[in-house]
C-alpha cells in the first residue's frame, strides 16, 4: 500500500521537485523575475518567446524556445504577456489543449474591458484550463525579496485540480495562495491591484470637507472679525491656533460619526419591530467604513495633542505671557489663586489626556495583527465599551473646556458661536440617544428583536425558527 | 498515469467546485450568513429546516427542504442549531450515518456543560463523523466581509479525512483553518470565544490595586497633610499632579515586575543546582503574563509623558511661575544660574526620554506582526538586552529626579517618604540581583545548569545525555 | 469511487491521527518539549536514547527505547542531537534506510561548517530521506505556548513526499511550514536563527557615525567655543540642547537617504539609456535597507519631538525666561509684537508637526500586518507620494527654522556654520534632483526606459519583446 499511495500522489509535484518544468510565455520584467524566483525554488523553467534568439537578460539556467516548443515542455504555462497581445495564442490552440494557463495580467483601469482578462483567455483557448493568479505581486518585489506589500496571491479558476497545481507553486515560492472560487472572480481579482484605498474614500472626503468648513468658520471669527472691528492683524493665527481648533472638532465629530450608525440601526430596528429587513445602502456602507472614520479621527486627535503641547514654545504665547507678567508687576495688581479655575483647567486637560489614551488603545487594537489575536467577544468589548468611554471622555473634555463661557452671549461674533459649540452637536446627540437605548425597557425590546422576535405576528413561526437556530 | 492520479484526487472537492453541495441545518442568522457566503464561493447550498415552507430571508439560490431530505443531498452537514435542540438529530441517525457533521455551536458560559457540544453531538449520532469548526466566526462578519477580529477557524475532529474536508471549505471561504487535533480539543475551542482577555486579568487587577494604593498614599501626603497643617485646599492636585505621580511609579514598578520572575527563576535554579525541576505554578503563570505586565507599564509611562508635557499649560503652574517672577522682580533678589541644577534637571529629563523611547520600541516589537518577522535570537536581544537597558534608564531617571532630596528627612510627612522612594524598591532589587547574577563566577554556574549540568552527582548520566542532545 | 479515493489518501496521516507514531532521537530540552507538544496534538511518541533506562523528565505517555528499537517504530525520526554526535547514526544505517530523518539542529556560529548539518546528515545516512525543519523554534516557546517570536518553520529537503509529511506535522502543531526548496537551502535555514538584524546593521552603523559626528560638531560650536571665548560653562547643554540638535539633523538626513538611491537609480537609467543593466551592488543593498533607514529616521524624529516638547519644563529655560521678563520689567523697555516673527515661528512649528504626523503614518504603514493589507498601488502611493511630502515638509521646517539667520555670517563660529545648515545638504539635493526628474521631458524618457525602450538601436528587438510582455 505504501507504494500505491506514493504513485497516486497528485498534489505534490514529482518525487524530486527540482525537475518539474514550468513554461513562461513572455520575457518581460515580470516573466524574468518570476522565472528567476522559480528557478531558485527548484523548478526548471523554459521561456516561450517570439524571438527566442534575441531575448536578453534571461536567467542563464533557463531554456528559451519558441512558443509552441516551450509549451510542449510543461503542463503549466504562465502567460506574462499583455492582454492586447493574446491573439498569438489562437495559433497554439492544439498545443495548449488540456494545459494549465496561468493568467497574470493586469489592466490600467478598473473594468477596462467587458470581461476579465482571464475569461477572455479562456474564450480564446477553450481547451485550456485557465487559472488567474500572481497579478497582485510586483516583479520588483519578487526579485528583491522585499515583499513588503503583500504575500497574498489571489487564485481563481474553474478547474479545481489546475487551481491546486497553481496554489502549490504559489506556496513553494513562499507566498500565500487565497482561493477565490471560479473564474467569475477574475474580474474582482484584476480590479484589486488598481484600487486606491476604496474604503477610505468616503471618510477622507468627509473629513476634508469638515476641515475646510471649520477652517473658514474659524478664520471668519478669529481673523476677519478682529480685523474688521479692531484693525488687528491676526493672520498668523492660521498657522497654529486655528488648526488647533479645527483638528479637535473634526476628531470629536468623526468619532461620534463612528457610533452614530449603530444608534440609527438600533432605532430603525425598534421602529420596524424586526431585524429581518435590510438596512438602507447608505447605512450599510457607513457601517463598513467606521474603522476608517475612527482612524482619521485618531489622526486629528494626535495632531490636536501635539499642537496643544507646543503652545508654551510659541513666540506669541511667550510674548503674551511676558507682557501679562510685566503689566501685573508694574501695576502691582493682585492676582489671587482661584481653586475652581485650577480644578476646571486641570480637569479638562486630564479628561483630554485619558480620552486620547483610550483612543490610541482603540487604534492599536484595530491593527490587523492585534485584532487577529483577539476573539469576537474581546474585539467587541474594546471597540464598543472602550469606544463609548472614549467618546464620553472626549465630549466631557470639550464640555469642561467650554466651562462657564458655554452659553455666555459675549462669545458670539457676528451671531456665530464659538467653534467648539459646533463640535458638541453630534457627540451629544449620539450619547443621549445611546443613553435612551440602554434604558432597561427599550433595551429589552431591542434584545428580543435581535434574537429574532418580530413585532407583527404573521411571521412568528419563522421567528420561532430563529430562536432555536444560531 | 495522468488519468489515474486525477481520478484519485480526494483532497479537492469535485472537478468543478461550483457543484459541490453542502447542507446547512438551521436557518438562523449564522446559518443564513454562512450559506450566503458559501454560495458566493461556488458551493451549492441546501438548507434543512423544521418548517421548510415558512423560512424567510434565505438566499434565493438555496434550496430549503426538511431535515432528512436535505441531509441526503450532501456529505457535509453544518449544524447551526443551539445545543439545547440537538435532540431532533436522534430521529435522523440513519440518514446521518457516515456523514460529516460540523458543529458550529457556542455556549453562553465557560464550561457550561460537562462535555463539549461537539462531543455531545458525537454521542447523539454515533455513526457520524463530527468536526468542530466555525464557532469563532461571527455571522455579521461573514456577511459584511469585515473580518476584523480573526480569520482563524479552529478545527478539530477524530476523523482526519472529515477534518480535511472541512478545512478545505474553510480555506475556500478565505479563512484560515487551524487543526487543533482530536475532538477532545472541542471544549477548549468552545471556551475560546467566551474568554475576555484571560492573560490580562492578573496584570490588570495588580495594576489597579497598585494605582489605588499609590493614589491614596499621595492624597494623604499632598492633599490631607497640607489641609491639616496649613488649612490649604489642594484638592485640585487630584486631577493632574497626583496622577502624574501615580503613573510613573506604577510604570516603573510593573516594568521591574516583568524582569523579577526571570531573576527569581535563576536564583531557584542556582539554589536547586538543577534545571530539571518544575518552577512553582505562580512563577510559571507570572512568566507567561510578562508581556501583558510590560504593556500595561508602557501605558502608564505614556500617560506619565503626556501628563508631564502639559505641565506648562496648566493654570496652576502659569500662576505660580508668574507670581515667582513678580516677587523676584519687586524684591530685586538675585537668582544666580546654577550649572549643577541645570545638569541634574536636564539629565533626569533626558534619561526619562531615552527610557521612554526604548520602552516604546519594546512595545512595538511585541506587536504580533513585528515579533513574527524576527528570529529567536533577535527577539531575545530586544526583550532582554533592550528591556534591561530600559529598566536601567528609567530607574536612573527616578534616582536623578530625587537627586539630593532623596534622603533628606524634611521630605517626610507623617513619617511617609516621598512616593518616588517607593517606586525605587522593586527596580533596584531587580537590578542589584541581576548584577550579582551576571558576575562571572555565578554566571558560569548558571550557564552550566542551563546546559543540563546537575549539582548532585546521582543523575549525572542523564545530565550527560542532556549535554549531547539539543 | 468513494472508497478508492479514501484508500489512496496519502497527505493526511492515518485515518485517526491519534495513532501515528513519531520517533525522537535524543532526550534533551528540545526533544522533550517537542515530544510533549506532539503528544498533546495526538501523536504517539517513542524516544530513542543512549541510556533508555536513565532518561528522566520525559513525558509519561512516551516510550523510551534504544535508538535502533525506537527507529523501527516509526517512519519519521526527529534527530534532536548536536551535529558533533551524529556519528552514532552510522551504526544504524540499515534501520534508517528509507526513513524520514528530520534535522532540527542549529550551530553556534554562521557558516560554522563547510556543509550544512542537514547535508552532513544526508551524507552519513545515504539511504534516508533528510528533511530540515524546526530549527527556528525554541524549546521554551514550544512548551509554554508563548510562540511570540515566530510560528514559521522553514522546511527543506530533496524528497518532496518526505517534506510533505514533515510539513503536515508542522501544521498539526499549529505552526506555519514554509517550503524552502531542496536540501541546498539548509545552510541558509541554519544560518537564519543566528542572524541579528542583518538588514539593520548598515543603517544602524551609519546613523551611529552620523550622530557621533554631529554631536562633536555641536559640542565644538556650543560648548568649547563659548568656553574658550567667554569662559562660560555650557557643559549642561550636552544633556538636552545638543541631542535636540543632533536628532533632527540625523532624522532629516536619514530620511533623505531613503529617497536618494531612487534618484540615483533614475539618473543611472537615464545615463545608460536602458533598464536592462544591473545596478551596482552597493545601490542594490542600499535600496533593500531603505525601510530600515526610514524607521531609524522616524526614531530620531520621535526623540526630537519629545526633546522639543520638554523645553518649557527645563530649569535653564525657565531661568532664562524669568530673567528676561525681570530685565524687561525693570528697564521698562518696550517689546512690540512682531507679526512676521509670529508667522515664521508658528509656520516652522506647524510644518514640523505635519511632517512628523506624515512620518508616523509612513511608519505605521510599514508595519508588516498593515502593509500586508494594502495592494502594491496603495503601498507605492503611501511610500512614495506621502514619503516625498514628508521630506518636503521636514525640509521646509528646517528652512523656515533657519529663517533670516540662514546666511548671516555672524552665525559662523570658527568658520563652522550652524548645524542645521548641514542638515539641509542631502535633503535639498534629493528634492532638487527629483524635481528635475519629474520635468515632463525627462520624465517621458524615463518612463519609456522603464517600459523597456532602449536608447541604442542594436537591441531594439528585445525592447519590442519587452513592450508586449509584462
Amino acid at each position: 500500500m505504501e507504494k500505491t499511495s506514493s504513485d497516486s500522489l497528485p498534489l505534490t509535484v514529482n518525487s524530486s521537485e527540482k525537475h518539474e518544468t514550468v513554461c513562461i510565455f513572455g520575457t518581460g520584467d515580470f516573466g524574468r523575475s518570476l522565472g528567476l524566483k522559480m528557478l531558485q525554488c527548484g523548478y526548471s523553467i523554459v521561456f516561450g518567446s517570439r524571438n527566442p534568439h534575441m531575448s536578453s537578460l534571461l536567467p542563464s539556467d533557463a531554456e528559451v524556445l519558441s512558443y509552441s516548443e516551450a509549451a510542449q515542455k510543461s503542463d503549466v504555462i504562465i502567460i506574462t504577456v499583455h492582454r492586447e497581445h493574446y491573439d498569438f495564442l489562437t495559433e497554439l490552440i492544439e498545443v495548449l489543449n488540456g494545459k494549465i494557463l496561468v493568467d497574470v495580467s493586469n489592466n490600467l483601469k478598473i473594468n477596462q474591458y467587458p470581461e476579465s482578462n482571464a475569461e477572455y483567455l479562456a474564450q480564446l483557448v477553450p481547451g485550456a484550463r485557465v487559472v488567474k493568479a500572481f497579478n497582485t505581486i510586483s516583479a520588483w518585489a519578487l526579485q528583491s525579496g522585499a515583499l513588503d506589500a503583500s504575500r497574498q496571491v489571489f487564485v481563481c479558476g474553474n478547474d479545481s485540480k489546475a487551481k491546486q497545481r497553481v496554489m502549490d507553486i504559489v506556496r513553494t515560492l513562499g507566498l500565500t495562495p487565497l482561493d477565490q472560487g471560479s473564474l467569475m472572480a477574475a474580474k474582482e481579482i484584476e480590479n484589486y491591484p488598481l484600487q486606491l484605498f476604496p474604503l477610505w474614500k468616503f471618510p477622507f472626503y468627509l473629513s476634508a470637507v469638515l476641515c475646510a468648513f471649520l477652517f473658514f468658520y474659524c478664520v471668519i471669527r478669529e481673523v476677519i472679525y478682529p480685523y474688521v472691528h479692531e484693525k488687528k492683524d491676526s493672520t498668523f493665527r492660521m498657522a497654529i491656533s486655528i488648526p488647533n481648533r479645527v483638528f479637535p472638532i473634526a476628531a470629536l465629530t468623526l468619532l461620534a460619526l463612528v457610533y452614530l450608525p449603530g444608534v440609527i440601526a438600533a432605532i430603525l430596528q425598534l421602529y420596524r419591530g424586526t431585524k429581518y429587513r435590510r438596512f438602507p445602502d447608505w447605512l450599510d456602507h457607513w457601517m463598513l467604513c467606521r474603522k476608517q472614520l475612527g482612524l482619521i479621527a485618531l489622526g486629528f486627535a494626535f495632531l490636536h495633542v501635539i499642537y496643544t503641547l507646543v503652545i508654551p514654545i510659541r513666540y506669541y504665547v511667550r510674548w503674551m505671557s511676558r507682557n501679562m507678567t510685566i503689566t501685573q508687576a508694574t501695576t502691582k495688581k493682585e492676582n489671587p489663586f482661584s481653586t475652581s479655575t485650577a480644578w476646571l483647567n486641570d480637569s479638562y486637560i486630564s479628561l483630554g489626556i485619558l480620552g486620547f489614551f483610550l483612543f490610541v488603545l482603540l487604534g492599536i487594537t484595530s491593527l490587523p495583527s492585534v485584532s487577529n489575536t483577539v476573539n469576537w467577544r474581546e474585539f467587541r468589548f474594546v471597540q464598543s465599551k472602550l469606544g463609548y468611554l472614549t467618546l464620553i471622555l472626549c465630549t466631557a473634555h470639550t464640555l469642561v473646556y467650554g466651562g462657564k463661557r458655554f452659553l455666555s452671549p459675549s462669545i458670539l461674533r457676528w451671531y456665530l458661536p464659538s467653534a467648539y459649540v459646533i463640535a458638541l452637536i453630534i457627540p451629544c446627540t449620539v450619547l443621549v440617544s445611546k443613553f435612551i437605548l440602554i434604558l432597561p425597557c427599550i433595551d429589552r425590546t431591542l434584545t428580543r428583536i435581535r434574537q429574532g422576535w418580530e413585532r407583527n405576528s404573521k411571521s412568528s413561526k419563522s421567528a420561532l425558527n430563529g430562536k432555536t437556530d444560531i
